[in-house]
């Protein structure tokens, strides 16, 4: 697996670092004696968490700056080798609320990283996270990277921009870029104090802390989750590859299951919690997008990977990491 | 064409009214007895131009602001019947040079429109000018409006998300916005000052001041053309259509035609100017996207439209009118 010691003595840049994906890849670098620094602005109800980075601290270097603030990201991109451009909100619920903050994070955020980048520092490689939700409701299954971007709600149509400026830079710049379109991805330090970014962590904190399990409708929708170790793994190779410039890669799960067979299994793993069938509210109604997995064959051919954690042991792991750290997540 | 005796007596906003196809369409707004009401920045080097106006100051109503003004949108929608959405930055070269102006313009500002519809005056339809320039590099042609969307610049970028906030209102909201996508439109009134509009206007610049006109490369790409009238009534069509509710078409010219045939025909039925073909420079080169012309199949089956002007006579009558008008264009 050469593409793990490209990392030894590497200079890194993580935006979003020390949230639920940022901070278990800033963890791995560290791991492979790569020199990390961390943006994160910590805003409250978004995923930056400083016990995410336990352990750790002292192995890497944390700067807080918000990504909306032009001139510390001009500063921070310099002498990088990789960035990966993590920081996001991710929030559906909130970006219809708040549109305009979505945008701003989303979107102008992150033509002003290209911006920096693009003067400051034209060698760096960037690494987008990117998410399945920019296309919207499927039109066939699995997705795969050639179906129709349709998004569903603000979130989904500022992450499809902020995606294609990274896209129109590499082509037109030749500033080196790839897109990761993530799907719904779970794991140790994830947020799980609402359930305003996504479904999984509120079952697991539901489950974790012994209260009812809630799904809208019949709980039939299939989805496809991927566990972070494997999300941080596709990062890697992405970062690692020249191949991967200019590209946008699915990731996705290794089997799809419905959200009441998910809960199941997350009560069961726990021993604890209990899953109750509830009507959709509206608003979620609204935008929801039904069945929905991903096909991940474009990375598998170009990079190589696939998702290696099974559902069992990933949820397995996560149940136990809240268990034993619920108290700084809560 | 019931549709046409809709407009008699109502309420039309139009941003970007005084510019090349906003203007044509309040001429055309003012003859069908509606109550127009100019949405205009006069921005230097955009499109807006008093001239656009001329015998028809008296019978509309002008209201100079900007599209990035949220409070000046939020008072201007109230009491409108529809809202005919054409303001934008419009230069590819432009949205490179400075990508913010072309992002506050062509995706804050249609969020902020949105907003204001969606809570000043929910009852209004919305028609939004896309560009086919969303779709990219075609991977096939004609494109159609399944065609995947990979913008080659930021102006695409922006323009695709502003689109798409359109339709996530008409699905989550209930507002009810159709999209157009144009292709190169021509015709009287258009913005001949400068190069960064888009060629043609730029070819009948050169012509009908007898000077060269230069085309890149070989001039072989294929593109088509529609003129302004045509692109005049699908906004009309779209507009009184219910039909047209949350739905994207693109527009299309009848027969694609090669730069170099164009330039050459400009220049016949001009009867001045002349044709050299020059090198590509590199800025443009990067961002060019070969032959491109799209299909207008899906349109013409659900609201009945079709470009019925050929481009001989588009040309004739836009040639006649520069030759006239030139003085308020140069």
């Amino acid at each position: 697996m050469t593409y793990l010691s490209d990392y030894a003595g590497r200079s890194i840049l993580v935006t979003g670092g020390m949230g639920f994906i940022g901070s278990n890849l800033a963890r791995r670098l560290v791991d492979l004696d790569a020199h990390v620094t961390l943006v994160d602005s910590l805003i409250p109800d978004y995923g930056g968490n400083w016990h995410n980075l336990a352990g750790y601290q002292d192995r890497l270097r944390v700067n807080i700056a918000d990504v909306r603030d032009p001139y510390s990201m001009h500063a921070l991109v310099q002498g990088q080798d990789i960035l990966f451009n993590l920081a996001g909100q991710v929030s559906h619920m909130d970006s219809m609320t708040d549109p305009y903050t979505d945008l701003e994070i989303n979107t102008r955020s992150q033509l002003s990283i290209l911006e920096a980048c693009r003067y400051e520092n034209p060698q760096i490689k960037v690494i987008y996270a990117g998410t399945r939700q920019q296309y919207g409701k499927p039109r066939y299954l699995p997705l795969d990277e050639d179906h129709l971007q349709a998004p569903t709600d603000v979130n989904g149509v500022n992450k499809l921009a902020g995606e294609w400026y990274h896209i129109v830079y590499n082509n037109a710049y030749g500033l080196r870029t790839t897109s990761l379109r993530l799907t719904n991805t779970y794991g140790p330090r994830q947020l799980v104090k609402h359930d305003r970014q996504g479904f999984i962590g509120w079952f697991i904190r539901k489950a974790v802390r012994n209260e009812e399990i809630q799904i809208y409708g019949d709980g039939t929708q299939l989805r496809d989750l991927t566990y972070v170790d494997d999300v941080v793994d596709a990062f890697l190779r992405a970062g690692a590859r020249e191949q991967a410039n200019g590209r946008v890669y699915n990731l996705g799960g290794q089997h799809p299951i419905n959200l009441l067979e998910l809960a199941n299994l997350i009560v069961a793993t726990a021993g604890r919690g209990r899953v109750r069938l509830i009507p959709w509210p509206d608003q979620r109604k609204k935008i929801d997008i039904g069945d929905v997995y991903s096909s991940y064959q474009r990375i598998q051919d170009e990079l190589g990977w696939q998702p290696v954690i099974p559902l069992a042991e990933g949820l397995h792991r996560t149940i136990n990491f809240y268990l034993q750290n619920g108290e700084h997540y809560w």
